[in-house]
């Protein structure tokens, strides 16, 4: 794949982290290549539907499984904007996805370079190709915009709570 | 939680991944329970929905997930026949749920205690209680002579095939 391929690939999950952080979801998104083609798209919906496994590149292999009728996706590419998790990086090496593509790490949860190496266990019985830092600042300023507005508010919130008990 | 109760929820299992076999499915099933009561069922269904997801207590935690409206599953404890996969156990960790009861071990992909220690690792911000070998001898024979009745069919098949082309 060519470094313009990777970055287009990767700006079509950036395009599904904002869709999260439209709805007010964490804003992580991915999606699923095969043969240059997308065949499955994600975004993280982890609190509007009440469900622990909405992450971005789950919902998008989910997808790529239900187009391709095969829970096997081999030789197929993820691209997602943030380190896997551990739940997630269970789900690729058991989906016998090719190669993963991500942006910024994820050092409290990350299971693919930060808190484990589940895709390149060589006791498994598949290994996972591994492209980290793909567009990572733009990835990681996703997160850190949202979290910074999150923050704002209830720090604002905070003012006006303390400012009518001033006033009562 | 008493014996007799971990015994009795351990049978709800079984009889899940009852089911499982009876579709020709590897025979593996789970239940959530919050309270004493059963929140949550599920049971292996890969093959036949072409979703590597459905793992049964996958299953079993979305379905109570869906049931408490909520992705956090304080309190609950998973009865699970076999050792919980990477992924599944990188659900229950995430999923906050308290202790998990399952019968036999999977040597080639625990991710409890056979390839890795996920749900007691102190880097993550919750752990959960484990209690494996809970009627481990009953749970390890369902999938033992699940295997063992489609290696005789294989056989067999090739016995047929093999007399197939003598007589030709």
């Amino acid at each position: 794949m060519t470094p313009a391929q990777i970055d287009g690939f990767m700006g079509e999950a950036i395009q599904e982290a904002k869709k999260a952080a439209a709805l007010g979801e964490v804003p992580i998104g991915a999606v699923v290549v095969l043969n240059g083609q997308i065949i499955g798209r994600g975004f993280n919906l982890r609190e509007r539907f009440h469900d622990p496994s909405q992450h971005a590149e789950f919902q998008a292999i989910l997808a790529a499984s239900r187009y391709m009728k095969s829970w096997r996706l081999t030789g197929a590419q993820v691209f997602v904007t943030i380190e896997p998790c551990i739940m997630c990086a269970g789900l690729i090496q058991q989906a016998r996805i090719e190669s993963v593509y991500y942006g910024a790490a994820d050092p409290k949860a990350g299971g693919v370079e930060s808190m484990y190496h589940i895709l390149s266990d060589s006791r498994l019985n598949h290994q996972v190709a591994v492209y980290p830092g793909v567009r990572a600042e733009e990835t990681g300023n996703l997160l850190r915009h949202f979290f910074r507005a999150i923050r704002q508010r209830r720090k604002q919130e905070k003012i006006k709570y303390q400012a009518n008990q001033v006033t009562k």
